[in-house]
């Protein structure tokens, strides 16, 4: 989580809503992705920190089942983020802050819960007053 | 709708499983984005048709937000494809075959009326017969 907040910073420093994300195949304790929030300045709404990790974690694993992948995020996921997760077999997602007004884990649904044909765990509150101070800096920049 | 469905064609004639996707920005009536399936020969958990064609679409017009763009898939959006409709602000959405196994329009949840910050219009079941028609005979040659 320590990394995924470094990524995040990264994305405050180019102006982006600060997210960061690191998969992780946890047999190896490698990091296989990683990325942050991007969506301004690649003009991309699918630009979310969990989606760039996941697409590089499959491009460098060479397959689209991440079984044995953990996922850690600054920031709980939001609907399109919770289904890559889904999609992808991500088996642990670790989560930083809540996001009271997207967040698809706990905050506003869980859709871990929902009968899809997989069901990540899901654990949030990690390391929250550094990735919850973080957004908050960067919202208080912009007012 | 007819034009999804020629591109689903070319996801079955590859292997993927056949589902094709468009998004038309509705003023100008042009296709500014257009996808199928790739998830197997990319090995990429998000290659579904519908974030192909919005991250298209996006490029196009040069902006995250397709507002007074409607997209056309010939399969019912999973959860990840409904997330990234409501992130992307697509207006409307027109599906073809219903799924009844990770469909979230109407299906398994209806992520539409959920309390997020957008809420698209979706109509379902559109040219369904030729929709459904082509997973049927995908997943009959599979067997």
């Amino acid at each position: 989580m320590e990394y995924a907040i470094e990524l995040a910073k990264k994305a405050f420093e180019i102006g982006e809503v600060p997210v960061g994300a690191v998969v992780v195949q946890r047999k190896s304790g490698i990091i296989v992705g990683e990325g942050f929030n991007r969506r301004e300045c690649d003009s991309d709404p699918l630009a979310h920190a969990e989606v760039i990790a996941i697409r590089k974690a499959a491009r460098k694993l060479g397959s689209w089942r991440l079984s044995g992948c953990d996922l850690y995020v600054t920031l709980e996921p939001c609907a399109m983020c919770c289904g890559a997760i889904i999609n992808s077999r991500i088996e642990r997602v670790y989560f930083g802050a809540y996001d009271l007004n997207a967040g698809c884990v706990h905050s506003m649904t869980d859709m871990f819960v929902m009968p899809f044909n997989h069901k990540p765990e899901a654990y949030g509150g990690i390391m929250e007053q550094q990735c919850a101070g973080l957004l908050k800096d960067f919202f208080a920049g912009k007012r």
